[in-house]
């Protein structure tokens, strides 16, 4: 690196940037089109394709010209921006990672995925586990390998979890989940004792056609740019950015029978829509675009799905769109009824279906079954049986098939794991979100009127605009003020739900 | 090369080939992704991913490492098998090519595709020619100029032909065009004078749900393999394939005012696709896979679209599903009917519209325009009132605006510039096939039955597996154990509009 000027090296860490941006567009499209469009037989060729591209950037990304680079700028460090800081930080800490795994195995685990999505769809359609099986117990032996190549000194399932959340680990999630358990339980059983909602209003039959019209009108009343963001059926809904914010891609999954499922899938997937495509313009292209970690983004999406979706405020703006949608089957019902059977609270089968106060019960079993097959306390073999068995303990519920069970979530499919508590903490991060939000905005008044600019806003100027330029627990302190306490999280539920079941 | 044994040398040259197919693969899906379900305003991204990924595979498709490693296959190609030598020897012709083009230019180039396609379908749909204007003057520009780079001693209109058919150049189009017209033009005159056909079933209103299911039935009806070709729709019906022929994508546009658009759409591309997928297995991921030219591949799509699709045979078998899928408007009318009206020769605007009679004097318009303009004899600025003035000659219509003009196709702004003639020419072959298929399959019959592996599986063995393995001439040559000979096309054209129109 002698002959660079430190210029010419800032220009080198853009392009660097660029083309890996350009993998991942390549990559996340092949992933996207595989969910989406692609003929069922296909998947062969995907496999190959992101087998090869996956190599190309790793062996790019990880060459000695880019060591060499990001050695120099990282040698130089006070010479550059902070955001220009915190991309050789990040990318060298992604290199030193990468070199820790060996390249065949690298490959064949992005492989893997590929074929473990495709596997999962059909295994899930057929309810049968067994055809998944030998995928997932491929995904934890690489998840365990690599835990040990890249952190050999930390708890493998410690690294998993500091993977989506820069900082968390067991001892945090334990105390976490301890203090939701001991504030949901209680609630939850003063809740069943009390008389039940009737939610009939979620069920009949609504044509997708008619639910479909519903999405676009839900992404544009909550602000999203329609030309920038996509919407497209899958089996179960994500989201992606292609290449930059600026290409953002949600997608949601109709039932003909619950119109709520897919209204509430938009509504959480236009969250992590409005986080990436609110990034600084300037970070596109670079690593510090999209959101800053896993549970600041679900922290957004559940924000808009609960905090703001199911509130009453909410649900008065939005019904007089169902009833013009769905004039037959809202006959007879009000707003009121279609707040109330949103946020009926009722142990169940499906985590993305749950309500606001079983939801992470969901959660903690994924997060302790996962815990225990990285730490080799439990076969993937054995999954099933156990899932079936903490749903019986936890939530009270018998699963009566794996389609409805082990097999419903995507995430072990595409190697997350790791990922769930994100979902957890999100929730409790948005609540703290709202309180501060609280003291300068009307936050109620602005759904009503149906304009979010200020809420909006308000997240933009605080949290999206930064996309990674910060930890995770730095953003969360300049935005607190204060420590992360998720006590605002159970008042909150303490709150919405004595007052929904009269307690 | 000189530590490199032949089978090492053999085996990296289908690792480029898959490499090369990764790439191929992305850059596809990313431009598919483009006209199918994009959202508007992400063309940046999608040219920043492309220029990336073009200049990945321009540099690594003409290293010296490949260069080395061609040349010394090359030198021991009597040792290779006859596809490995005709692998080696398409890569080295577009090697040397490439290596003419200076690489921003060929990058600009690539990038600049990418944005005059999305300029394309917002001028057309503005029916502006001025706003695609200066993007189609570069693209000819550029046309020009790579021609000289890379031959400078030929033509460059007959530099444009070659990259679509080997050998064929204007003298050759000049003598074939001049053939047809001898055979069209009285021909049309003598059916202009006859009694018109009535083609009101044609036209009603069909819902493009009802028109979709009606795609899936007919693609399934020619034989294509549905878990490996997909449909998707877009403005302008194209094909296109991912990664190798197992993944193959057709796309189709519904006019709900016209069911008979969408329909001859979809078997036209689905002919494209059953060539493609029709390739022998062994050659997926090299360059031999998928067909051997654009004039054979349209003598495909052409075959499946005129020859059978709009035989009196195939609009019998088609009818009741007509019937099934649009009671309404199918009420009183007959297959019979069905046959005359999508056989009604007529000149009209629409080149992918029109009929197999007047088709080919929509091909010779483009042809003449393009010639001109590579020869500086016209300017892109003259091109709309040219366009108009020669269908005033040719087909004695008026153009009333650009979006039925100038602009309607999509190919110049995809950069086929030479491409048309294809369409004429695959036409011509395609009744030379029949011809020579008729020696050994009763093709009316199979028709008749909707049991179409006959006539598949002679398409399969004559033209399909071979993929790339021979040049046009030499598969034509194969097959028709003959010369080319257009009279075949003009006989076919002649028997079919004399009975048609009771000449």
């Amino acid at each position: 690196m002698a002959n660079i000027s430190l210029e010419e090296a800032r220009a080198q860490l853009m392009s660097l940037q660029r083309k890996m941006a350009a993998y991942e567009h390549a990559m996340g499209l092949i992933y996207y089109d595989g969910c989406t469009t692609a003929p069922k037989g296909t998947a062969d060729n995907r496999a190959a394709t992101f087998s090869i591209l996956s190599e190309e950037i790793y062996r790019q990304s990880t060459s000695d010209e880019t060591v060499e680079l990001l050695e120099f700028l990282d040698a130089n460090k006070n010479d550059l921006s902070s955001d220009e800081k915190r991309m050789v930080y990040l990318l060298l800490k992604d290199i030193r990672e990468m070199q820790k795994i060996p390249m065949d195995e690298y490959i064949a685990y992005q492989e893997l995925l590929v074929k473990a999505e495709d596997v999962w769809h059909n295994a899930k359609e057929a309810s049968d586990f067994e055809m998944f099986r030998p995928y997932l117990e491929d995904l934890f032996a690489y998840q365990k390998k690599f835990a040990k190549y890249i952190d050999p000194d930390m708890d493998p399932y410690d690294h998993c979890l500091n993977e989506y959340e820069e900082g968390l680990n067991m001892a945090a999630c334990d105390r976490f989940f301890s203090q939701l358990r001991e504030g949901i339980v209680p609630l939850l059983k003063r809740v069943s004792e009390a008389p039940q909602i009737d939610d009939s209003i979620r069920h009949g039959y609504y044509p997708a056609d008619a639910q479909d019209k519903l999405s676009y009108h839900l992404m544009k009343q909550i602000g999203l740019d329609l030309d920038h963001v996509g919407l497209s059926t899958t089996e179960h809904p994500f989201t992606t950015s292609l290449g930059s914010h600026h290409d953002e891609r949600i997608t949601t999954h109709y039932y003909e029978d619950d119109f709520a499922f897919s209204m509430y899938s938009v509504v959480h997937e236009g969250g992590h829509a409005l986080y990436d495509t609110g990034s600084a313009d300037e970070l596109a292209y670079t690593v510090l675009d999209g959101g800053v970690s896993m549970s600041i983004h679900e922290s957004q999406s559940r924000f808009y799905e609960n905090i703001i979706g199911r509130s009453r405020a909410f649900c008065r703006l939005i019904f007089p769109e169902l009833v013009r949608l769905f004039p037959d089957q809202m006959e007879g019902h009000d707003a009121e009824e279609f707040y109330r059977a949103v946020n009926k609270a009722e142990p169940s089968l499906i985590r993305t279906e749950a309500d606001e106060l079983t939801y992470s019960l969901h959660i903690m079993i994924r997060y302790e079954l996962e815990k225990r097959i990285m730490h080799d306390e439990l076969e993937v073999k054995d999954l099933p049986a156990e899932w079936n068995r903490m749903y019986k303990e936890y939530l009270g519920i018998d699963v009566p098939d794996d389609k409805r069970g082990v097999l419903q979530d995507s995430h072990w499919a595409s190697g997350l794991i790791g990922y769930f508590p994100s979902y957890a903490l999100g929730n409790a991060y948005g609540a703290q979100f709202l309180a501060k939000m609280r003291e300068t905005v009307d936050v109620d008044a602005c759904i009503e009127s149906g304009d979010f600019s200020a809420v909006n806003d308000w997240n933009r100027e605080h949290i999206w605009q930064h996309g990674g330029r910060f930890t995770p627990s730095e953003l969360l302190e300049r935005v607190f003020e204060a420590d992360f306490d998720p006590s605002y999280y159970i008042d909150y539920l303490e709150k919405k739900y004595t007052e929904l079941y009269g307690l």
